[in-house]
């Protein structure tokens, strides 16, 4: 039986069977992990290594183990939410599949073999590090959310320090950042090679990007996929997200 | 009384007044162009100047005339092209509006002063210069869609140098190249604004980018506008863009 704290709550994907130890005052999974685990093409084979960077409570790498035979192990600062994850794993009796490993990004290379990687997901903090007056107040959600403890162009460096040649990652992010993203992607050895933008309502500017890119790819043929709607005109999933969230 | 050569034909773009002197064996605009003056944003003041790069036979800065009374300089290379858009300036009776200079874009600043230009157009060759044999056998129609006689370094060079600090230029270019657009408008001092992709179809990858960037412009904060998707699923152009080509 696997306990939970105070605060905490067990909150279901319904178009898989993982289910996501949560908690709103620490770390709760949103769409963007469900949106980033159903973009992520990773292959099934067993002898698939996956890395999970700035996990959070693991719901990424939790959703994607759904698709893959392959190991998953995950990278999380926050003792907090790595206990979150394991417990997680856990509940969904993955502890042969995944693991969780609480400490900073730049120890990663103590616990995982450069260029040794598959694919690397990563739902990174998306803002920029701003005076801590109009940070949240509340230190998970701070560190998870903005560019505290980390930065993109160290989570990219560890990124294409992992894979393989011509190995994967998947990032989704804010889209406006999004000419930083792809030139410090660039500059990283990561070629950008599709993205997928995420409009809130159909006539609304995109809130969320998506982005598929691979090492020592061939720099040229980025391909701009047609976006995601969320919410449809009376306020429901469109059924495109409904399909991805509940199953179809 | 404009003459008509050989093969030309005139075409109306139905939600304004402008009559375009077209030739498929020489240069037609397509719709690239009918977006990419929608989707400029021009002062209407009469002290606007305003450039129309790479202008063809001068269809974007012919439409954008009917958004504002500056001064439109339109600079093109090609003989032909550049006297089918002097006919069309005529037959419009636009002749104390846009001009047009037939010259290769690196002599650009013997005609306009540097740092003077309010707004930047351009619908540039597509396509990076291949061997010869993969492109199109037409002379013109290879200038116009290959980096032959110049590149998108060199005309976002040109763009830069054109622009008053703040002053805005407007591009449309193809998805695949975004990377590189975006990285080299950073590079010449243009910091992209706002994106605006189109799709074909629903469901499609985008086939067209619209770009806005900003001479001297704050670096964050790019705005990912609505897509536009062109053909509805009876093939019909969708209402959006029923209203762009053809009026309300």
């Amino acid at each position: 039986m696997v306990s939970l704290n105070n605060n905490e709550r067990i909150d279901q994907l319904y178009s898989n069977q993982i289910k996501i130890i949560q908690s709103s005052d620490v770390f709760s999974f949103s769409l963007d992990a469900v949106l980033l685990a159903h973009f992520a093409d990773v292959s099934r084979k067993e002898s698939t290594k996956i890395v999970d960077l700035c996990a959070g409570n693991g719901a990424v790498g939790l959703f994607v183990s759904q698709k893959t035979k392959g190991q998953i192990y995950q990278i999380e600062l926050q003792e907090k939410l790595a206990d979150m994850a394991n417990r997680s794993i856990e509940l969904n009796h993955l502890e042969n599949q995944v693991q969780v490993k609480q400490t900073d990004l730049i120890n990663t290379f103590d616990y995982l073999e450069k260029d040794s990687i598959d694919t690397v997901l990563c739902n990174p903090p998306y803002f920029p590090n701003t005076p801590q007056s109009s940070q949240n107040p509340n230190k998970y959600l701070a560190i998870a959310r903005h560019e505290i403890t980390t930065n993109l162009d160290s989570i990219l460096e560890i990124t294409s320090g992992l894979l393989k040649m011509k190995g994967k990652t998947f990032f989704v992010h804010r889209p406006d950042r999004l000419p930083e993203i792809l030139s410090k992607m660039v500059n990283h050895r990561l070629a950008p090679k599709k993205i997928q933008f995420v409009h809130p309502k159909e006539g609304k500017e995109a809130n969320m990007v998506l982005i598929e890119a691979i090492k020592d790819g061939n720099a040229a043929g980025i391909r701009i996929m047609p976006p995601i709607v969320v919410y449809g005109n009376d306020d429901e999933y469109t059924q495109m997200v409904q399909e991805i969230v509940y199953g179809r």
